[in-house]
């Protein structure tokens, strides 16, 4: 159900043609009101690809009516043609809902540097808007998948009110969001500015605190759109915490399908002055590829956690630091620990917990381990 | 010859004990004078061994008589006593040779979070002091050795003075130095204070620009001393290009034979506003691990290199990127270029120029490609 879980939209998935292998490849979210709020984060990449130029300028005033994506080309550094197949597609979705091409969302995902085949795109604008339906979330969430193994779908339901979202992303994840595409409903009466709100909130805890090799994409955009079709008011709280809960388990699947894992990996940072220093000593940890070689190993080298940790501006003692792997305290004040033979890696979730005795702060980090796998599909796939 | 091409300077390498392996693994560097100037730059690492917490005092004043160093240990993460053997190490040094322990550098390098074997490094201390002589520099460059698969020394031969050099480190590298020991010795006559600047002058373009998998040591150290035995005055011109000269040839050496590496992969960014800009540009795709397990799979992926420097600050305008690979100008104005076909990536020798069109400036920082034996290497190596 996923995105059609949320009274006032319809969804639908379908082939056009852009992918080699022939799985389905565009999809279509629209929102019949009678609300159509709008709101939408997207890469802080500067060189951002022609959707995602597009798209800013469609959500700036609150409203959008539908979201085109398609998988199969990334429509990024394409140049002015670029930008105007974006706008073609928009248009195309447009005439054929009946709405204006400046309230379509477009997003696209997969090889960079590629010019989209137009009429492929236009054969899949008619393909999908045929095949919408309130039952179509799941045909859209598989069309959107790259080189992902699952499709991403997740819904959270209240007192008579839903969330739901779909997303892609199984690699290139890092913040300022992972590398993804992720469409969210919501059929909660609220106004477009608290929808915003929420989800910021929702995304910097969540898809920005998910970093599976610290590259950014060209392409990334969540888009939040709001229907009120429940005709249920809820607060900018309620609303914040659903969306949230819909983000976080959205980011743990991007998380468990990132490509060639072995593990995943929590680092986790306690008794911070700050929660931005807990996130720099996160996040120097989840990108250290000497740290996350050795997980792949099974190798609970806690000498190159506190080696990442010593390169951030943080606020502590650096002989004041702990750090516990998988339940065993390894490294206490900055030195050697409990016997590092007692963890136990085999298993695919492993966490990571630092101390750094400075204040009450904290924060937790996703990432990945770095395989062989990883670096096979990473050298293999051109995108 | 390396560090025993300059003259004043003796040098040994010996077997202690400390490696599993059997092979040499401590090393002596004495200053014989009549000058007995020092520098040195370490690790930006908060997180540092005891041997640099106590090298950085022994070198405070600018005198220094002998420089001793370990493989097999890295003396990091070891609390108290950690120092107390660092300390320990330089004054058994300095009772040999009959100088004070406050002016013996000492160095260590191999696993972190293990204490040394005191008996072991006892003995070692005593092996090289009785094997010192004026050709030992190649004995001493083979005595450093971890995971490097060959010795690295250099020396620049000006008119009547000489600057030698030796190095190891494998792995690791990253600005704010490579992860790497290196003694540099010259025999001109010079001030400990134009010593210093020479040095950071030649650092900061050499080793500081070699960025292997951006995760920065504990331990690393380039100690540069000065015998004045030519009896050749030098100006500080002079010297600082001397020592770059060596600094730049060690530097490439390292990048020759990080672990498991391919490819090395020079990325020089032309036309940017400032160095610093031009330093951060290629750093971002020194950095990405996409960019570079491209380059293992001999993917010309040139959508990856503008991915990462779209992540940065410098100033640029993202529509005006040019990118060449291998001399094939793949992408103009941030679109396609060139047919991608056309890159020959198979040399180890790869070079991306990236040009930003903002300015004068330029910079080049090295790296190597993500490989299957990188992965390989760390994930089954403990330091």
């Amino acid at each position: 159900m996923s995105i059609t879980a949320a009274q006032g939209f319809r969804a639908a998935g379908a082939t056009a043609g852009l992918k080699a292998s022939g799985s389905s490849d565009v999809a279509l979210v629209v929102n019949d009101g009678p609300d159509h709020h709008v709101a939408a984060v997207f890469t802080a990449n500067r060189v951002e690809a022609a959707p995602v130029t597009w798209s800013r300028q469609v959500v700036s005033d609150g409203r959008a009516d539908a979201v085109f994506l398609n998988s199969g080309g990334a429509n990024a550094c394409t140049g002015p043609r670029g930008f105007q197949d974006a706008h073609r597609s928009a248009e195309l979705v447009a005439d054929t809902l009946g709405c204006s091409a400046t309230d379509v969302v477009v997003c696209s995902t997969g090889l960079i540097g590629e010019f989209l085949p137009m009429d492929r795109i236009e054969a899949g604008v008619a393909l999908t808007a045929a095949a919408l339906e309130v039952e179509g979330g799941s045909a859209a969430a598989r069309a959107i998948m790259t080189t992902d193994s699952v499709p991403k779908e997740a819904t959270s339901t209240r007192g008579g009110w839903s969330v739901g979202g779909m997303a892609k992303g199984a690699g290139m994840l890092a913040p300022g969001l992972a590398t993804m595409l992720c469409v969210i409903t919501t059929d909660a009466v609220v106004d477009a500015a608290v929808l915003d709100g929420a989800l910021r909130a929702a995304t910097t805890v969540t898809f920005d605190r998910v970093d599976s090799d610290g590259c950014m994409s060209t392409n990334d955009t969540v888009v939040l759109m709001a229907s009120g079709a429940s005709g249920v008011p809820v607060s900018s709280a309620d609303l914040t915490a659903a969306v949230t809960d819909v983000c976080a388990a959205l980011a743990r699947q991007l998380v468990a399908d990132a490509e060639g894992a072995s593990h995943d990996i929590a680092v986790e940072v306690r008794s911070a002055a700050t929660e931005p220093d807990a996130v720099e000593v996160a996040r120097s940890v989840t990108r250290s590829n000497l740290f996350k070689a050795a997980i792949f190993g099974r190798d609970p080298n806690w000498g190159r956690v506190l080696a990442a940790v010593g390169t951030t501006g943080a606020a502590f003692d650096p002989s004041a630091l702990d750090v516990a792997i998988n339940g065993v305290r390894v490294c206490r004040a900055a030195t050697i620990g409990d016997d590092r033979h007692l963890v136990d890696l085999a298993p695919r979730e492993v966490r990571v917990v630092i101390e750094l005795h400075a204040g009450d702060a904290t924060a937790t980090v996703w990432t990945n381990d770095l395989t062989h796998d990883y670096v096979h599909e990473n050298s293999a796939y051109s995108s």
